[in-house]
């Protein structure tokens, strides 16, 4: 059987100190005594990240995107030296990469680049030698003309992305990501006592529930993951205990279920009243957001009378402020009667790819949101998801009574596949965002 | 007239918090209003590198020192990406290099790398769209194998080097090392009440200074200076006054003077005691401490009597254990009667290029001694210097009666050159190390 390649990835949390750093590297020497060839991407030291941030916010209120994203990468050069170096005081051969280094390069938009291409070339070299590949997460390098090269950061969350484009990259068997929580349960086991933890969850659910507020994995790693097929492990970096798999999921219609919940209290909601109802009113509105980097999320536009509308959508809190400067001006240009805003807003979710080919979701989900005394203001929904919004301070009441309604606490009954083996999926859902 | 292009570097108490960054940037915006071009070198921000160093020391007691170059490197890309965007928020253009980014290529002896060709063609690209270019000073990076590049360090005080090296390589106008103090001094002025200013040393003068203890340059980039005829200018970042210019000095021959005083409290001496006197055993002796990188200063041997003969030199204090750990056998092993060993030791020194050419000083040197009270321990010259070994105790009371001794309070004569100019130099010697 030729050698197994893993790919691990560590989380700030994981390597927060000296100590936590030596058992991150104690974990990997484990993994490694079983005889597999290991590539291992850590992010920055706790919060070495905001520490950074607020160093720059002391100089500048505007720092150039640019320097930030090279300062910004400074946090996994450091901390995956770190874990190199407690490697080697393991005995463990181990070499620490940039993501220059490591073949990473992206496309030059600093803060959320994206990566354009993996060389493996050196870290194919670096295991055929015998090495741990430790590699900073989070970055990589743009190629702004020949031999003129930039350090450029992929954005919050981005060693996961790392992580699962290194193991599409290098065809790893698995990859694992390690982080405070065990896995991917029903619902936030800090709301609901009796969430369960899902052993499978498919790259669609998965990616509904990271989107929705789970903030277990970033949804563009799950992405990735999705279209390059890699099996990706989310598993506890404190516990030796199995965590959840991510991956294609045949048995997912099968099931006909909400497999989890998930929410997300970074809600602002933002209302147009009396918004003249005529074409390319929303144009005027929302190009200007998009211009300036507001990701608008949810949109709901209710029936107009008299010849106006109201206008409804939901940004992330830090958003609101730049959003209300860009609209004022506009708002009067185009006529509308005024502008309400709502920022102690959070939605709550259902997910389970079930739910496209089973009616009544819907309505099972405002009965039990109801019954709790708790308000719907905006509804929105995919093929697998329900979302509503609520007030932020109904979060906890709204969660537990879905986590009930929809008896997310009993295990799912067990699904056959044709050769009648037990589906390795036994649950179903996420652990969400506090 | 062409744009002038100078080469500022800042030390890292000179940008250790965002105020000190702020003020830095001031300087140099006030200097690019002269309308010349610059390129700014800082180091790691005041102790970053020590805190590497203590959190590299929490994981191992012996960290790779490939990976602590790339941990260390971190300091100054992280300074140097403030120090822009503190001149962003001034409106002035600017941007960070890496040592690597900035064409900086060095030999592959991690922690100590030297410099082995800049290309500058990034730079002037910089500077040709009107940038003020940042680079991250102690760094550079090897080339291992085409395409395979390490980051490497040159090791404390590279950053003096960097600065120095660059302007040879930009073929900039002028060098200034920007420090705590206003230049070089007679003497420390922490000591002497009365120590000098000097305008102007000559870079054979600093390099005894500075090998001697002086701690405002580093002796690699006097001497980079020296090979190069770059012009340096040590000068304060607090205040805004001139400094010292070190440069070639036409008139050093004719000063006939000692220029000033150097004194160093890290030095532990080792006297191996009835050494049997035949050919081979000084090489059995620092063949091992070369080996593990024990850097000997002053090695004395005294006249034999008897076949043995007694053998001293002088090492920093750090060096101590390991230097006794290596000789212990050896000393066994060659029959030396015992090693003794005094870590309490200090240095004193008188510079000056004149001192080649008069007699007298060596014996005015012992005498100023000997009347104040100080016993010397060893003798060491070179052309241009006479230092002493004393007890680390007597550092202050042999500073002070040296300086009176030479009369290094007062100013120098004017010399004239050929044309009749009064030199720019009228005083004489070194700040030095507390």
């Amino acid at each position: 059987m030729p050698k197994q390649l893993v790919v691990q990835k560590f989380g700030g949390s994981s390597v927060a100190n000296a100590d936590r750093i030596r058992r991150v590297a104690a974990r990997v020497a484990r993994e490694r005594a079983t005889g597999c060839d290991l590539v291992v991407v850590v992010s920055a030291m706790g919060d070495a990240t905001d520490e950074l941030l607020a160093l720059a916010g002391a100089i500048t209120d505007d720092p150039d995107p640019r320097e930030l994203d090279m300062l910004l990468a400074t946090g996994e050069h450091q901390s995956a030296t770190l874990v190199s170096m407690a490697l080697h005081a393991l005995g463990v051969p181990a070499i620490a990469l940039t993501g220059a280094q490591a073949g990473i390069t992206t496309d030059g938009k600093y803060g959320k680049a994206r990566i354009a291409g993996i060389d493996p070339e050196r870290i194919f070299k670096e295991i055929g030698a015998g090495r741990v590949v430790i590699v900073a997460g989070f970055q990589g390098q743009s190629q702004v003309d020949p031999g003129l090269s930039e350090i450029t950061t992929l954005g919050r969350g981005g060693s996961d992305t790392t992580g699962v484009a290194l193991a599409a990259a290098l065809e790893a068997d698995r990859c694992q990501i390690f982080t405070d929580v065990r896995g991917i349960y029903t619902a936030d086991p800090r709301l609901v006592p009796d969430a369960r933890q899902l052993p499978v969850v498919s790259y669609e659910e998965m990616m509904e529930l990271a989107h929705q507020g789970a903030q277990v994995m970033q949804v563009r790693a799950v992405e990735l993951g999705w279209v390059n097929n890699v099996v990706i492990e989310v598993l506890s970096s404190f516990e030796d205990v199995p965590g959840t798999l991510i991956k294609e999921d045949p048995f997912v219609e099968q099931r006909n279920k909400v497999r989890g919940l998930a929410h997300d209290r970074n809600v602002a909601k933002v209302t147009l009243v009396e918004v003249p109802d005529r074409p390319g009113v929303a144009h005027a509105v929302f190009a200007p957001l998009a211009e300036a980097g507001v990701n608008v999320d949810t949109i709901v536009q209710n029936v107009g009378h008299h010849g106006t509308t109201d206008l409804s959508f939901t940004i992330t809190r830090g958003d609101l402020a730049k959003t209300k400067r860009i609209l004022e001006p506009i708002i009067r240009e185009l006529g509308f009667r005024e502008m309400t805003t709502d920022s102690a807003m959070a939605k709550v979710s259902i997910v389970g790819a079930g739910i496209q080919n089973a009616p009544g979701y819907a309505s099972r989900m405002f009965a039990a949101l109801a019954e709790a005394g708790v308000n719907i203001e905006i509804i929105s929904t995919s093929e697998i998801r329900i979302t509503c919004m609520i007030a932020e301070d109904q979060v906890e009441t709204a969660v537990r009574a879905l986590h009930k309604a929809f008896s997310l606490e009993e295990p799912e009954p067990v699904v056959q596949d044709q050769a009648g083996e037990a589906a390795a999926s036994s649950g179903g859902a996420a652990k969400t965002s506090a």
